[in-house]
């Protein structure tokens, strides 16, 4: 008997209809002999209405009470849930995030798992019941407040109950058919994954593609926990996320895919005096101003003047807080002028195999070129190249890089992976 | 400084706006130099529309989950009612019933309080905080489930916090004025009545007056806590539960108002062998189908048949239990048939002034007859008089009733009391 971890995200919980359908998917899967836990986000749209009636009364509401009004949404679904089950003649019983055991620090809003007690939910599998848990929710340790977990916060509780009740897998059942090679909707020719490691899915998840969350990742990768992504729309075999592909190494592709990420701006620091300490400087004042930065280039000193620019991307949701923090300290640092650009795209080529093979460069920024697509920034890691182009030029670009490396379904092989783009 | 709870109902917030100013209204109490613990319903159809949603994935949900899904109700009303006044700058936390301390046995739906523990409201009080907490709910001492209290959940939540928190009063806001001589929307000149007993409360309530719950009654009067009951929507000043009328005793109304109650039926066991145990066969088959029955008369014996008729009410919606349940055991008993009635209706006339003054049921059953409204069943108490009438008969009833014992507001002095019918 195997011990399964389930995750229905809202889309799969939409309404009453959705519920009769997941509830029929988990009982097939305990009558198949398993022991089930099963973690439910909010339905469909109800985590945006309640936020809409936190708005009508407080434009900034308490984190703790936020965390209060948000985690009725999971209480919810998961009652709901338990109760389709219990009418296909099952038992069930469903758990709140506190009584599962998923113990948080006290960051409302973006709490980090500091612990999992899963005890109760081990009570309940011992006497063959199927155990509903709220996703995206805890009990902070210091003051047994209720928290959330913030984005991705549901396939987090996933991975770490499956950790912690050392489930032989974690499926996350969502609204596409698992990992592909790229956005669907961007090349209709990607195809999909049928395994991938963990170390691809970080950089795929960290570089735009939204079917798995990097935290989640990060958590299954330190238990080496597989996680197996569904649609819970089919029944089709989705993509297995694992520690390393078995087999035949030979089989391996070289390139996993391509994501994109069209959230991120650039902001440009123009004028920096080209002195030991100034670029320091800039990304203090950014840290403190709660700016996470990603790709980061620094120009050639002009010799005539003995300064330089200092060009870097984010959020663009981030774009107002990194300027104004840079204003308090243009004095300081003396640099001459700030500029941002938010018609920027991200395109990122991930793939295990590129280093082992010689040549994925000169093959992606041939495909570019030839293209006539321009190259504005470039960083690249041991298994990822990323660049910045202009918005406009972002999905011809994923193409054109999707196509070069054979990617595409009908050139043969279906060597494939990538992200909704959601 | 005294310590207040204040109870709001669903109609009371049932939107934002409504939660606005019901917000205003607990910081009013703070400012005027209270502690303030304030229990809050769902939102106006919350529970309802729950309800619908359960009702979609399965006739029977089970009553664990049940109460897990109507639980999120509350949490939605105290969270968005906690935002509302931190929103005027005051300090606020909202807690479920389990983090207030309400600890009670495990009959889901129907819970009782079993134990208080208000640790974490006694310390944010401490710190000057305003504590909200989720009404109609707590947490099994057992299981350590969740739980719901049933009807009258939230006013009995606030009354129990109120007594372990050793609180000076206890408000209950609703959406009527105070307790009235009778319901305003039959008898138009029904008048608010300032001050009421414990017993008498218990005795409108009992006979069908909705203002207060019996439940919270008997725990107040348990504990000597005052209730205050009083209308969210006006200032005015409502009524006053209190253990024993203070002042002089020579200005007690006799009587203190007229209940009435429509959701009554009838069932008469026709023929039933006058021996004895039978009638005691007869309610014994009665409580074995969970059947709760009011009042009960039997028939003076037919000499020539040595079988009598017994009549009893209960509630319309036990009427079909209660015929199976009979029905069973009819060839034991040998009574000759069933009939039942759901056309009745029952008033009763309340006050603690009918233990010492003669008349009063003279005066009560001359009024009925000068109307000429026939007398089905009658059944009474220390301060209470009991008859049931056709349905149709019995808005009539209660107002000559009403006008019998000088009620009306304009036959000089208002000696008021009754429910709203709700």
């Amino acid at each position: 008997m195997a011990l399964v971890v389930q995750k229905y995200g809202g889309s799969s919980v939409a309404d009453a209809d959705c519920i009769k359908r997941v509830a029929r998917r988990i009982v097939d899967t305990k009558l198949a002999g398993n022991d089930v836990v099963v973690v439910v986000s909010a339905m469909g749209d109800t985590t945006d209405e309640l936020i809409d009636l936190a708005e009508q009364v407080s434009p900034e509401p308490p984190a703790r009470e936020l965390d209060m009004l948000l985690t009725a949404g999971e209480r919810i679904s998961m009652a709901v849930l338990a109760m389709a089950i219990a009418d296909l003649g099952h038992e069930v019983k469903s758990f709140t995030g506190s009584q599962a055991g998923v113990i948080t620090d006290s960051s409302h809003g973006k709490a980090r798992i500091i612990d999992v007690s899963p005890g109760r939910l081990s009570g309940a599998l011992a006497e063959g019941t199927i155990a509903i848990v709220a996703g995206f929710q805890g009990v902070s340790q210091d003051t047994k407040d209720i928290t959330t977990l913030g984005r991705g916060g549901s396939d987090t509780t996933a991975v770490a109950l499956a950790a912690a009740l050392k489930a032989d897998v974690c499926e996350i059942y969502t609204d596409v058919d698992g990992v592909f090679s790229a956005d669907p909707r961007i090349v209709p020719a990607a195809s999909r994954r049928a395994v991938i490691t963990y170390e691809e899915m970080l950089e795929l998840a960290a570089q735009g593609a939204k079917v798995l969350h990097l935290r989640c990742v990060e958590y299954a990768r330190r238990f080496n926990l597989p996680i197996h992504v569904r649609s819970s729309f089919s029944l089709n075999n989705g993509t297995m996320v694992v520690g390393s592909t078995e087999g035949d190494k030979m089989e391996q592709p070289i390139i996993s895919g391509v994501a994109h990420d069209r959230t991120q701006a650039k902001v440009t620091v123009l004028g920096v005096p080209d002195r030991p300490g100034e670029a320091a400087a800039i990304f203090r004042a950014l840290a403190e101003s709660g700016v996470n930065i990603d790709m980061i280039v620094q120009n050639v000193s002009a010799v005539e003047t003995g300064r330089t620019d200092i060009t870097f991307t984010l959020p663009q949701t981030d774009v107002a807080a990194a300027t104004a923090g840079l204003e308090q300290v243009q004095g300081t640092i003396g640099f001459e002028s700030l500029r941002s650009d938010t018609s920027i795209g991200k395109l990122s080529l991930i793939g295990a195999g590129m280093r082992s093979h010689p040549g994925v460069s000169a093959t992606f920024f041939s495909a570019l070129a030839d293209a006539g697509i321009n190259v504005d920034l470039i960083s690249t890691s041991e298994i990822r190249i990323s660049v910045v182009v202009r918005e406009s030029d972002l999905d011809e670009a994923v193409r054109v890089v999707h196509s070069a490396f054979g990617l595409d379904a009908e050139s043969g092989e279906a060597v494939v992976y990538g992200g909704t783009g959601r």
